[in-house]
């Protein structure tokens, strides 16, 4: 058994962990993250990037956003359609100013583990059989196992920014946890494709043959969805079929001007709605898809775990600064307001862009009985401009929550 | 067999046949209504009285609002309480002017009735057995039995001001309607009392116990509403245990406020969400309750019929004016676009307000999941000034929309 030391163990390298850790260091506290995988294997998984400002705040104070300022593609609106009458968000002049960064969520995480690596910063990748202990006490550890070797990591604090099936949730109690959690009832087919995007914004596209996002991750790479049955499989849809569908989703000038080239990937996503409450027990704390996932519309799954690494950031940082440990209470509080915020925000987008069918709607509703509430909200928000603000607002990111004195 | 004829027969008494009575007559149109019981039972339905200025402009246009003008009480903002936490939502600033009028509905329609009988215009009352016929021709008409007489009434057109248990929208055959509808899992306690309002404005305040409503008929006469469940009964609610209960509800400084007296009627009343489609079946068009039940949250029911009212009278105008008869296919599109706003809003503030306790929430959520997301969506409704303005201007009431050329 090989005990090191540090003051917060951070499980997870994911861009949750490797944020966290830069900021923590940055304040000089030490920190050590330990990862189930590879790195290569966290840079295999392929995630959105739209990037609200917090986010790009966060990571301009971790001194990581040299990349992202040069390459990021900001986004001063987006596109809503609704079979095929496509109206405009204008985040910029609906917010008074505030707009998103357009830069893949692959891309942060390479910034900040070169960052790390240039810090000298310690990251255990291919940690096996990472296990919390006594993290209502003091002095909380982890034990993991790395190249046969078994490894004691003593530290202060807990981190758990390992994602939904990690174990620092499990490490909750069950008779503590609550779990919120829907499942939609159906998909997103994704398609990757090295093509330029058909449109210079994002456009969610509503119609009546189900729903269609047009998103990119840079000038010469295109990412696209539909929704599909959950039955459905990816392999069974050729790249043909999928262009084809496209475009009849689209609004017809995104339409005319989809260029279509070979997938690079291809596969189906389930749209889920989870909340674990609380998000933290004793001296652990959950970070991002730990303790929440939402569905991709609407783009927040991120950007929450990224203001769940600020809350987190400013509690430690004060613990470090004061010695007074009474403030680490807030952080489940703080967290879950904005967490539910944008877990309600994912959840009205959803609804409102999606083909329900005859699925039972909201609230006891029949499903043709919420497609029409659904179409009437839609219609109603997007022809109003103070619904679009309301839209405008959220998307861009409602403000970060400070700590109480 | 006595046989009659006008343009538009009218089926109700109730406001909404009165006003397209007036208003028709006004026009020229010559029209006769038939109401299944007497003036005196429909002045004893006890309905709410929050007018939107569509509304009271309508009224205007009709020539009966000399006494609403004077009497009727405009209400610049009302009140919505979070457990406790009251926030105004000021119509007027978040409108940039537009305002709602409370006049109660029971004054209105005895305004409307004497204006009828003051213009000479016919209503006949106690008409048992009305029944339309041959309504997909050009000439349909109403059958009815009165103090033993058998009516034959000829007409144009027929508008169905019956209400939901009407005989109009059983005349559109079962396979043209679809109707959507919600029974919500609790009821309404309603109290009348000659005690002045607890508050200048309108209070919709939710709280862990349970909603409640603060309203008012005049300075001089309250009603307040209490969410119960759908088991109690009214007579087992004694005065002193709902006034108790209604404190308990109310934010404190309007709790300290009630003035207490003995009920004048106390009832409980079940909320239901009701759309039928569509709303017109060749000469015959569905107007107000026949077509369309909201929950009371919101204050939107005698605003849909009147908005339902003045579309008919818009079409019925110059129908007669160009004697050409394509416009009124416009009625049930028309309508129903205005009423799935006004449902919608009625459903989201039912949603936002009330306790649903355990049951299946929105959309196949847990029922403490959606009181979570109802609980953020009220937090950030009330604290976001376009989240205000949203409410704001769907309680003051959308546009009427305007006919196409």
């Amino acid at each position: 058994m090989k005990t090191i030391k540090t003051q917060v163990a951070i499980i997870g390298a994911g861009p949750s962990g490797l944020l966290l850790g830069q900021l923590l260091a940055k304040q000089g506290i030490s920190n050590i993250i330990v990862e189930r995988v590879t790195g290569d294997y966290v840079l295999g998984r392929i995630r959105a990037g739209i990037l609200e400002q917090g986010f790009v705040d966060l990571v301009r104070e971790a001194g990581v956003s040299e990349r992202m300022d040069a390459e990021g593609h900001v986004h001063e609106g987006f596109v809503i359609s609704n079979n095929g009458n496509a109206t405009r968000i204008d985040l910029k002049e609906l917010t008074g100013g505030d707009v998103v960064v357009c830069y893949g969520q692959v891309e942060i995480t390479r910034d900040l583990m070169a960052a790390r690596a240039a810090a000298g910063l310690e990251t255990y990748y291919e940690a096996k059989e990472v296990q919390p202990h006594d993290v209502k006490s003091d002095q909380p550890y982890l034990t993991f196992e790395r190249n046969g070797e078994q490894y004691r990591l003593e530290c202060d604090f807990i981190a758990g920014c390992d994602g939904f099936h990690g174990v620092s949730r499990q490490t909750i109690p069950a008779e503590i946890r609550t779990e919120h959690e829907r499942v939609y009832p159906f998909g997103w087919l994704g398609l990757l494709a090295d093509t330029p995007p058909c449109h210079d914004e994002l456009i969610y596209a509503k119609s009546d043959r189900g729903f269609a996002l047009a998103s990119q991750r840079s000038a010469t790479r295109s990412r696209y969805y539909l929704q599909v049955p959950l039955t459905d499989n990816a392999e069974d849809w050729s790249d043909d079929d999928f262009w084809t569908e496209l475009k009849r989703r689209l609004p017809p000038e995104a339409a005319a001007n989809v260029q279509t080239g070979p997938s690079l990937e291809k596969s189906i996503a389930p749209l889920r709605s989870f909340v674990c409450e609380p998000m933290q027990y004793g001296n652990l704390f959950l970070v991002g898809d730990a303790a929440h996932i939402v569905p991709p519309t609407g783009a927040k799954g991120l950007n929450l775990a990224a203001s769940d690494v600020a809350t987190l950031y400013k509690i430690m940082t004060r613990v470090y600064e004061s010695g007074d440990r009474s403030c680490i209470e807030q952080y489940s509080e703080i967290a879950l307001r904005r967490v539910w915020n944008g877990e309600r925000f994912s959840w009205w987008m959803t609804n409102m862009l999606h083909d329900f069918g005859a699925e039972l709607g909201g609230n006891g509703l029949e499903g043709q009985t919420f497609n029409r509430f659904m179409e009437s909200e839609l219609n109603y928000y997007l022809g109003s401009e103070n619904g679009r603000k309301v839209i405008a607002e959220q998307y861009v990111g409602l403000p970060y929550e400070d700590l109480k004195d």
